[in-house]
């Protein structure tokens, strides 16, 4: 009987004949070890032994990126392997152990890379999000086009009430969707349950002024899950709706125990992330990381954007961006692509044309919303304006003319 | 009032001025963004805002780490930033984004490393180890000298009544500590339940006849915190004491929620953990990564050894060994070190030398005891034969004139 096949796409460099390695790979991460085994059986094999299906040789390199004694030239290659269903099952603790950790200590490399990974149907067991995004357009209201969301800034530093006043502007102001900055958890000038309560009394008393209820993702994580679903609970009990994760700090099991007993929508933060990508030939792509937390239960993934303040370079984001938005069982398995970092607008034509003129998103400014000369609210009119302009085919400086607040967005942050 | 301080050491490279780098960093990381705000006041700042207090310059690197469109060349240096208590609270959660994982994004640093940091009084809230070197020595009654244990081999394939034969051998060849593979958790072919059952048989056996509780360390990992704990149960139901945890997999929140109810000794096992530290310029080192990992609650720690047949250099090893015997706040905050991969006994003499002539570790050897020519008996005996010439000053190649097993794993594995 053929079993399932767990299929993992690695990027390999190696001063060694990549074919030998990639069968070192799967044997090492199977049935293996240093020496030959007497318990390493035919049925053992049979049951569990991993197989390389494919190695795509690649143009060497003169420098490895890791430090090795041997000298080269080092050889690159794309190495398919299936595992086996019975070697790993359908645990991502064995996933990760088994398939994508544990390459990365063999001697034999001088880089890897996990580039993507094709999971059997076993792995629908796994909850995905609990509303994703029809779910966030419900919980906002927001129909058609991108939910546009501002971040609490300063980041650290405010006291509750003064967090309220922030969040005050931004509801008086138009936003669909307000969120905790990433670092903002539970500090004790700023604790939880009264910064829950400060904010929610202006979420309510705008729902109550305009009859719209403004999502408030509230910094929950912890690396005490008892403590997370405290938190959860004080949210839920406040009628919030949503939450900031910050999936690398607490980890697949902390993720794992929130979404199953979680009645809000998990924002999910990847801060820490760079560090396992920002190498192109070391590490984890991010197509095959967001595979795990969307199945974990993501509603909604941060993802940078175009012209980001931070390191990631446009095509990065795009094929982020289109990762999140391709189903991996169904459609409802996609999560929010929420696009940030250093957005004020201007980024909103490249965002919408490279990614298949979908409003499919969340559009989230922190700076670009609190910066703009003429206060936030102009700073989310700019934004609006400029998704108006967007979808309509008028180039932005056409735009502006007859729109101050985008023009005074250009203006200010075009440079 | 002064607050505590939480300092974290960097190392950073950049095409810019590090000092000018070292100041943006401790301004992202706490209270600013990429444009002035108004409310980022004098209070805000005082309470929150990170100070460097050095940037020690290295020497400069003409290639850069991490691709960057800046010409080189790329300036080196470590840096000293001090976070105010306040700002980051005593969750390692908010440790991680704020001081720890947040860096790697910066578009401005073309590599950064995390090489150690230091707590304040505060984070002694953690509960440490629950049993350590201590009660390591006390669970396996072994009292002085390394704890000597092996690995189920081969690591993924045998069925429960296969590794328990296996569990038999080792118990007879006179193994303090026996713990499945890290891959090896729940899979369909030896569901957690049965291979507890099959094993603990045999240790109990192996007690009655022997008087020698053997400790068997099982794999319990699983992204679910219910499912581990359900596992962890079943260890301690049967008599079992000891768990191998799967740190990277499960996470922080995985690991603080298992301390915190865990009646087993927490055997870490760090796989996927090379990708965040093997770039010598990039992610995190050692040092600062096991101080975390002790305080939530890590027993044993597995940290390669001299000549490991994975990549690990023996100074990093070294390095790790005397991380781990260094208390944070107090002596029982250590970890027992654990030594492994790719061990036999011939790297016993660097071992002992190499970190102040300690005993406190545990040996570990799979393919080392079970791939010994005259069987594993004869490995474990070799091996203890091996400490015995070490403490004695005595070379390896001389005591094996009169220690035949010795004399045959010399032969077999040093080449």
């Amino acid at each position: 009987m053929t079993q399932p096949l767990i299929g993992v796409t690695y990027q390999i460099e190696t001063p060694h004949d990549p074919d030998l390695i990639a069968e070192k790979i799967a044997s090492d991460q199977s049935t293996g070890t240093f020496v030959e085994l007497p318990g390493e059986t035919q049925s053992v094999k049979a049951r569990c032994a991993a197989r390389v299906s494919a190695v795509r040789h690649l143009a060497d390199v003169s420098v490895p990126a890791w430090p090795t004694a041997h000298s080269g030239p080092y050889h690159r290659a794309e190495v398919d392997i299936d595992y086996p269903l019975d070697a790993v099952g359908t645990d991502f603790a064995a996933l990760q152990t088994i398939a994508l950790g544990g390459i990365f200590s063999m001697r034999e490399l001088s880089a890897a890379r996990v580039l993507d990974f094709r999971l059997p149907d076993e792995y629908r067991c796994y909850p995905g999000p609990q509303f994703g995004i029809e779910g966030s357009r419900q919980l906002t209201g927001v129909q058609t086009g991108p939910i546009i969301g501002s971040i609490i800034k300063p980041s650290l530093g405010l006291l509750p009430e003064d967090t309220a006043q922030v969040v005050h502007t931004l509801c008086q102001a138009g936003v669909d969707f307000i969120k905790d900055d990433e670092k903002m958890m539970s500090p004790a000038y700023s604790p939880f349950a009264k910064r829950v309560q400060a904010i929610m009394r202006e979420i309510d008393r705008y729902k109550q002024q305009s009859g719209k209820n403004v999502m408030y993702a509230f910094g929950l994580s912890s690396i005490d899950p008892d403590e997370m679903m405290r938190r959860h609970d004080i949210v839920a009990a406040a009628g919030g709706t949503a939450a900031v994760v910050n999936i690398n700090s607490i980890g697949m099991a902390g993720m794992s125990f929130l979404r199953k007993r979680s009645s809000l929508c998990l924002h999910a933060h990847r801060n820490g992330w760079d560090v396992l990508t920002r190498h192109p030939e070391i590490g984890l792509a991010f197509t095959a990381y967001q595979k795990i937390w969307r199945l974990l239960g993501v509603d909604q993934f941060q993802i940078n954007g175009i012209r980001a303040k931070y390191w990631e370079p446009d095509a990065s984001f795009i094929a982020s961006f289109r990762a999140c938005m391709k189903p991996i069982f169904t459609p409802h398995d996609r999560s929010l692509p929420v696009v940030g970092s250093g957005q004020w607008g201007g980024q909103l034509p490249d965002t919408y044309l490279q990614n298949g003129q979908s409003g499919d998103f969340m559009y989230l400014a922190g700076g670009g919303i609190h910066g703009h000369p003429d206060g936030p609210a102009a700073g989310i009119s700019a934004i609006r304006q400029a998704w108006e302009a967007t979808v309509s085919g008028v180039a932005l400086s056409d735009y502006a003319k007859t729109h101050s607040e985008l023009a005074a967005s250009l203006k200010k942050f075009e440079s």
